[in-house]
């Protein structure tokens, strides 16, 4: 690209800048302003980027229950106590500890052709063991109760059904090819297999295999689950076709230890008019083990602790109390989220709102709205506000599972919505790096976030 | 991210996906079926990422009057035959032929102190040399301008303005720094310096230093011109506060040859109502010597063929002539698009539209047209039909370099516009690879695209 475009589009987009005639009063003109100052904080000074390369560079992965995650806790605390917020505080949850072990070991062996080796990892959750049985692939939960009992009993079964690539939303492709993660395993066991191989959700052909959570049935033996990656799935398949016969083996070493003590990390701006009326912004400092976490979620976790900067740096105090909340064990329990709802209950907290970020840190669209139709279109109303960031996709949506236990408690629940193609092709793997993270994008989503919590806590609802 | 959230998401999705009352006719109905074809076909069984991948890998850098060039000329045009066009053929042309040869080297030597090496690259269209000078640093050209003559002459002029971060399209950023990389040595030789050091156009923080064309003025001394990266430019500038007459030595071997012969290639499928009325869809083909030109600009080009694919995979005959054309020398010259439109005029062909992708093959977001008011308003109704695939931004824009020349032929220029935030960061340098384009953000392009162009060949302007 040569000059010519960009100049000529650069008068385009300031012509566009003009405020919509809806947005014309002295008030909205003032919201403008206002926001265009969190946007150039966050974008000429902003401080995520460079907490996210800590968080993932010097503490890494940080699966709860672990050493990093209390690592984890006391670098969030320090790094909201140097901001000069008015109250930090730990709320103690006890969390899940479940640990993934040294050994994962996987290959398949056709009847005289040399074994195959594969990436293997455990899902979060399974038990360990080792296993040596044929395979029986299914494309899902219903193919595979259909089948007579004797293809399934002593088998290992394979659920080797893709996620969707024609959704344009891919968390909708990985909510609906999700249930042979999560249930995979007991529905085997059921049918007496002896353990589950589950295709990893990803829409890329790689090499990488995605962990996640996965739940077992009270009653039901505990089979050993597993992801293979997307290439691995395809070449077991094309294996199994030649070989119908052929024996697999997967040794795991992972295991559930008893729970431990965690906690959520909150910081907190108080309100200067209504200090009693909670607006809430947050992300899960929990990851997976394979990698740094760091588009889930650490960034997240560094986007909401920027909302509080970008706030204090620009002076524009919150009427209503906003609260960063960097909850613990998201990815295999929710005890945070639970536990944060439990206390705000009991203590008889009034929340207006609670936002999370939890898709990622690539470039802002917008925020999905889980509340009255009433309220939504409220919000809509400051589309005109966003638009000029590329980030006024407001619609109606899901606020996130930390912050779902507040559903009865808070007046909105909000998820931060930002592009979504990248994120399901290094979630929960090893490849969920600090690299991935461009720093423009992030600090975008940044000032979006700050911008509708400014809005919320000066407007109420 | 666990599961609520991407299944409640999923199921608000659906229903967001009823199309809105003004494009309930049947035949807008029709049209959403249609382009609902389109994405599929481009993300079931898209080729174009195979294509870059064998553009960028097996052909690489490809500067106009190279060897690779011309590799990419033929590739191109076999590519489009083995589709079943209607016709294929080559546009001579040509083509300025700058080599960058094999050295470029750089060193500060401050006073007392150890030389300190810098990464360089020539600018496109630069002179090489051999010099050593001090340097005066400057901000921009008017603040050369304004400089005593003493202070300049026989000096290295440094121009280190950085492009600014708050513009949320960095296409505005680009154009308004790019000043200093176009007209910098010309200004600097007016004065009586020797060379000129450019900070590199990119909103990154990092080594790589980023190419460009520049243009020297008739009558006034070609003297070299050179980009630093964005780390160097903040390093010298920092050796040059301490050391303000530290001597800067800088060696390049870059020439300019005769001229070449070259082509744009075209690949065509005929109107089945009006043949005679045009639609263009292109990219270019050259790119910058120091890497791959992944996104600038090998996705505009297999995009563009793409386009023809997907309306002849889902046998959508374009009513009108639909042509995909690689253009030849956009980025030092724009000789391709200056003769293809000479010789649309010269044959007497009516161009309905001519559509550009030249800003990376990221996640869409819509198209700027480039034409009368009414005809953003046709444009601007087929929105609907966009929003649920998150490409709905019709707005005034710019069409792109290459069709820049059709603009008294053809009755709209249109630029297809993705998210722009991470394309500068790789343009114009070694980093412009292929591991940089994800699959599915540049096939939703691909259907975007075809999209548009389903749509102009059935209603016309």
């Amino acid at each position: 690209m040569q000059f010519l475009r960009a100049t000529l589009a650069a008068g385009l987009l300031l012509a566009g800048l003009a405020l919509p005639a809806a947005a014309q009063s002295s008030t909205a003109k003032t919201d403008s302003l206002n926001i265009r100052k969190l946007y150039d904080e966050a974008l000429l000074r902003g401080q995520s980027y460079e907490n996210l390369r800590y968080l993932t560079g010097q503490i890494g992965g940080r699966l709860s229950g672990s050493p990093q995650a209390e690592q984890a806790v006391q670098w969030g605390k320090q790094v909201m106590e140097k901001m000069g917020l008015d109250r930090v505080y730990l709320q103690e949850v006890m969390v899940p500890h479940w640990e993934r072990g040294a050994k994962e070991k996987a290959e398949a062996k056709p009847g005289k052709g040399k074994p195959v080796s594969f990436n293997v990892c455990a899902l979060g959750g399974s038990v360990g063991g080792k296993l040596k049985a044929q395979v029986v692939e299914v494309q899902s939960l219903p193919e595979l109760r259909a089948l007579p009992a004797e293809q399934v009993k002593g088998k290992i079964v394979f659920f080797n059904r893709p996620m969707n690539p024609t959704y344009i939303e891919t968390g909708r492709a990985y909510g609906e090819a999700g249930d042979q993660r999560r249930s995979g395993a007991a529905e085997a066991a059921k049918r007496g297999a002896i353990g589950a191989l589950v295709r990893s959700l990803s829409l890329a052909h790689d090499d990488f295999p995605h962990t996640g959570t996965m739940r077992y049935e009270d009653g039901v033996t505990r089979v050993p689950a597993a992801a293979l990656s997307t290439n691995g799935a395809d070449q077991l398949s094309a294996l199994l076709k030649a070989n119908p016969t052929l024996t697999f083996e997967l040794e795991m070493s992972c295991r559930e230890l008893p729970d431990v003590k965690s906690y959520n990390v909150v910081g907190e701006i108080k309100g200067s008019k209504y200090p009693n009326e909670i607006i809430t912004v947050g992300g899960h400092l929990d990851s997976w083990d394979l990698a740094q976490g760091a588009h889930d979620d650490g960034t997240g976790c560094v986007q909401s602790m920027e909302v509080l900067r970008l706030l204090k740096a620009t002076g524009l105090r919150p009427e209503r109390t906003v609260r960063a909340v960097l909850f613990m064990n998201e990815e295999n329990g929710n005890r945070g989220g639970l536990k944060y709802a439990e206390l705000a209950k009991a203590a008889g907290e009034q929340h207006l709102a609670a936002m999370e970020s939890d898709g990622g840190g690539f470039t802002p669209r917008g925020f999905g709205i889980e509340g009255p139709a009433a309220t939504v279109r409220q919000l809509q109303q400051w589309q005109p506000l966003f638009q000029p960031y590329g980030s006024g996709e407001i619609a109606p949506g899901h606020g996130g599972t930390d912050i779902g236990p507040l559903k009865d408690q808070a007046k909105v629940l909000i998820g931060y919505e930002c592009d979504s193609q990248r994120y399901f092709d290094i979630h929960h793997t090893a490849a969920d790096t600090f690299d991935k993270v461009n720093r423009r994008e992030l600090e975008l989503g940044n000032a979006s976030m700050a911008a509708l919590v400014y809005l919320l806590s000066k407007y109420g609802l």
